[in-house]
C-alpha cells in the first residue's frame, strides 16, 4: 500500500531496446578496469586490488614508484603534489593505480594475491559489466540485448507513460522493487556484492530549480525510513560524494552507508541527477521528453531526484542489526530483534499442552489470524524451547493457550524483546496484535 | 497475505547453476525447430508454419506427399492410417511437419508467407529457448548461464532448504511468482507470447500414492480461482492432455484456457509431474532430495503437483474479460468491470464543486482511506466525467462529498457496475468500503 500519492509504482521490463543503454552511458562508461595474473590466470578489479595487499607493502611500492620518476622533474614534482593531497597510503596507491602510466609500474612491484608471482599482470583492460544475451538465435552484434544493470532506466523510459496514465504533477515519483544483474568481477561480502539482485528505487521528477530542495529532504526522508524500522542510528551515516567525484549524471549525491560486520557500506544513494537521463533519452529515441506545466504554459525537461536502495543490501543490514545474543538465567538467547513491520512471522500459537482441548483452540486462534497476519503453529516440545525457536525466527508475539484459556477465554501473549507476557482476551487478539504491529 | 498454512514463498534466483537445466532437460529439449526462408531470410517455427497458411493449400499439398509415397507400399499404408487418426486437414498437415522425411517433401511444396518464394527453405534444425549470457568477461562454453525459462526448477532445487526452514510435512507447496524468460522466434498475440513474462506456481510437494487424489483436488481449485475473481465461466474450459502428447515429465495434464479474442489460449496448467523433478536433480547434483516421513519412518522422493499459470497471460485474461461497452442515455460507457480484488484503484473521492469546504472534506477522505486502500482523487470537470473516468480504469466505488455532506456528514458512495448511489456516512466509509472488497 502506498501512503503518498504522489508516487506511482511501475515494473519495468528487465530487456530492454539496447539503445537505452546507450543513452544512459553504460554501454560507454559502465566498466571496470581488469587484469589477470599471467601465472594463476586470477582475475582482479584494477581498482580494487589493493584490498588483498598489506599498508607496509603499499608504502615500499609507493616510494619505487616515486623514484622510478625521479629522472623526470615535473612529472615527480606533479606526483608529490597530488599524493601531497591524499593523506592515507590506501589513498595514495589508489591514486598510483587510477593513472594508467603508474598502474604498470606498481604492477610491476606487486605479487599476485593468489599464486605470489611478481609482476606478471596483463595490461588493464575495460571489461562491460552489462550481462549481454542475444534476442533470437543469430548470435550477431545487431541482436544483442542487455541484462538491465539498474532499475532506473526503465522508470526514466516510461516516464512520459506513467505521467500521462496516472495525471500526476510535478514534483511525483514512479518507484519500482526489482532484480538486476551486474557482470561483477569479484562477488564478495555475502549479500553485498552479488550478480543478481534486487533494488528498490524511487525517481522523483521536480521543477530544476527545486532541485535541491527536494534533494534535501528525501536525503532526510531515507535515512528516517531506516531508523524507523530499527536499524542502529550510530550504524548509519551518511557519505556525501565529493564534487571530483561525482558520476557523471549527477550534480550532488550521498550515500547512506551501514556498518556493516566487514565495514561500512553503502545500502542507498540519493542523487540529483538533474536533466541527464530524460535529455539524454530524448536525444537518443527522437522523442520529446518535455513536461507541460499547465499553470506556467512552460515546457521542459524535469530535474530527478533519485532515491534508489538496494534491496538486498539493506535487508543484510535489518538482518544482521537485528542479530542478538543475551544471557537468561545462565543460557544464551539468540534473538532477530526485526522490526515488527519486518518480521516474517507476525505471532506464533501454541497450545500448552496437546490435550484438553487446547490444540482446538489454539487451531482456532490461528485460523480467525491467518488472513491478515503470518502466523506459525507450533506444539513440539516444551513451550520454553518453542518461544526460543521464535525469539531466532525475530517473531514478535507468541500465543499460548493455557489451562486458564479454558476458564476464561484469555490467552498469554509474550512478547519477543521484553519477555514479559500479558493476558488477552481471545476476541480482542487481532486488535491488539494489528495495534502493536502498526 | 497467504491464506493456506501448507504453501510457503520463496524467490529464486534467475541465474543459476546450469547444470540446473541439464538435471531439468531444458539444455536437451527446450527447443522449437527453426527453418529459414532462402530468399528472404524470415525465420519461422517449423511447427506453427501451418498457421500462416490457407487450409486449401495444406489439402493440396497433402495430396502431393501422399502422391510422392505411392511407389512405397508399406510406407504409404502407414501414412493413411495415421492421417485417418487425424480429422481435421489441420491436424494432418501439423502431423507431416512432425515427421522428419515428410517435413522435407511440405517444405519443398510450400510458399515462403513472407516474400512467396516457393520451396526454398533450410533444413529444420533445433533451437534452444534458454536465453544465454556468460559469467565474467570469459565468453567461453564453461562460463555459459542461462536465464532461467520457467520458475519452478528454482523450487524444486530449494525444496529441502524450504522444508527444513519451515518444517512442513508432506503434502506441502512452495509458491513463487517471478520472471521468466523464453528466447521466442515469433513473438505473438500482445502479452500472450513475449521473451520476457511474469509466472505465479505453486508446486505441491506429496506422497506418491496421493497423487491422483492432489492433482484432481488442484485442478478443480484453480479453475475455481479464476471464477472466483469474477472470469466468465463460459469463456473457460480444461484442455486434459492426451496421454500420447504429454511432456517427458509428466502423468497427467490438463491446461485451463481462456477464449481471447483470437481464439482459446493456456492461461494455466495443471501437471503430475510425479518424482521426475527430484529424482533429477538427486542424479545431478549428488545430493539427496529424499524426504523423511516421521511417521512412517520412510525415506522417498515426493512426487509434485504443478499449478503453473502465467501472470502476464492471467492478467491480459482478466483485462478483456472486464471489457465492456454499454448504452446509456445514448452514449457509450466503457467499463473495466474488474473484480474489486483485481481493481488497481479501490476508491474515487470528488468534492462536487471546488468550494464552500467540500475539496478539504474530499482530501481528508482521501487521507484517511490511502493507508488502507488505492484511492484516486479528481477534481477536474464534471462528476459525470469523472464517473466515466472511473469507469474506464475499473474503479468499483466512487465517493462524492456534496451539499448535503457540509449538513450531515454523509456521501454518496456510487457503484461502478449499477450505477446506484447510496448515501454513507464519512464515519462509517472505511469499514463500508473493506466489506465490500472482501
Amino acid at each position: 500500500m502506498t501512503y503518498r500519492e504522489d508516487v506511482e509504482g511501475i515494473d519495468a521490463s528487465i530487456l530492454m531496446h539496447p539503445r537505452v543503454w546507450e543513452a544512459s552511458g553504460h554501454v560507454e562508461n559502465f566498466t571496470d578496469p581488469m587484469i589477470d595474473c599471467k601465472q594463476c590466470k586470477s582475475r582482479y578489479r584494477l581498482d580494487t586490488l589493493g584490498d588483498a595487499i598489506a599498508e607496509k607493502k603499499k608504502k615500499k611500492v609507493i616510494e619505487t614508484v616515486k623514484n622510478n620518476l625521479k629522472a623526470d622533474g615535473i612529472k615527480s614534482e606533479l606526483l608529490e603534489k597530488t599524493l601531497a593531497e591524499r593523506p592515507t597510503v590506501n589513498e595514495q596507491f589508489e591514486h598510483l593505480l587510477e593513472v594508467k602510466e603508474l598502474a604498470f609500474d606498481v604492477l610491476a612491484e606487486i605479487n599476485c594475491p593468489n599464486c605470489g608471482t611478481k609482476g606478471q599482470f596483463t595490461e588493464p583492460r575495460s571489461f562491460n559489466l552489462m550481462f549481454k544475451t542475444f534476442i533470437g538465435p543469430v548470435e550477431s552484434t545487431e541482436n544483442v540485448v542487455y541484462l538491465r544493470p539498474e532499475t532506473a532506466q526503465g522508470i526514466f523510459v516510461n516516464f512520459l507513460n506513467v505521467q500521462g496514465a496516472s495525471r500526476q504533477k510535478l514534483p511525483f515519483g514512479i518507484a519500482q522493487i526489482g532484480k538486476a544483474f551486474r557482470n561483477e568481477i569479484n562477488t564478495k561480502n555475502f549479500l553485498f556484492r552479488t550478480r543478481e539482485f534486487e533494488q528498490m528505487e524511487m525517481q522523483y521528477f521536480v521543477k530544476p530549480a527545486e532541485d535541491k530542495k527536494h534533494f534535501d529532504e528525501w536525503k532526510e526522508r531515507r535515512m528516517q525510513w531506516f531508523k524507523n524500522l530499527g536499524m542502529t542510528p550510530e550504524k548509519l551515516r551518511y557519505h556525501d560524494h565529493p564534487k571530483d567525484k561525482l558520476a557523471h549524471y549527477a550534480k550532488e549525491a550521498t550515500d547512506i552507508e551501514y556498518e556493516f560486520p566487514f565495514g561500512w557500506g553503502e545500502i542507498e544513494g540519493i542523487h540529483n541527477r538533474t536533466d541527464f537521463d530524460l535529455s539524454r533519452h530524448q536525444q537518443y529515441s527522437g522523442k520529446s521528453q518535455q513536461y507541460f506545466d499547465d499553470e506556467t504554459k512552460e515546457k521542459f525537461i524535469p530535474f530527478i531526484i533519485e532515491t534508489s536502495a538496494g534491496a538486498s543490501r539493506s535487508f543484510m543490514a535489518f538482518l544482521v542489526d537485528s542479530y542478538s545474543e543475551e544471557e537468561v538465567n545462565g543460557e544464551t538467547r539468540v534473538v532477530l530483534r526485526f522490526h515488527p513491520k519486518l518480521a516474517p512471522v507476525k505471532a506464533a500459537i501454541f497450545p500448552l499442552v496437546n490435550k484438553d482441548g487446547m490444540p482446538e483452540i489454539a487451531r482456532k486462534i490461528e485460523n480467525d489470524l491467518r488472513p491478515y497476519l503470518k502466523v506459525f503453529y507450533d506444539d513440539k516440545g516444551a513451550v520454553g524451547r518453542r518461544y526460543r525457536r521464535q525469539d531466532e525466527a525475530g517473531t514478535p508475539f507468541c500465543i499460548t493457550v493455557d489451562t486458564q484459556t479454558l476458564e476464561d477465554n484469555s490467552v498469554t501473549v509474550r512478547n519477543r524483546d521484553t519477555m514479559a507476557q500479558e493476558r488477552v482476551q481471545i476476541d480482542s487478539l487481532l486488535i491488539y496484535l494489528l495495534e502493536k504491529l502498526k
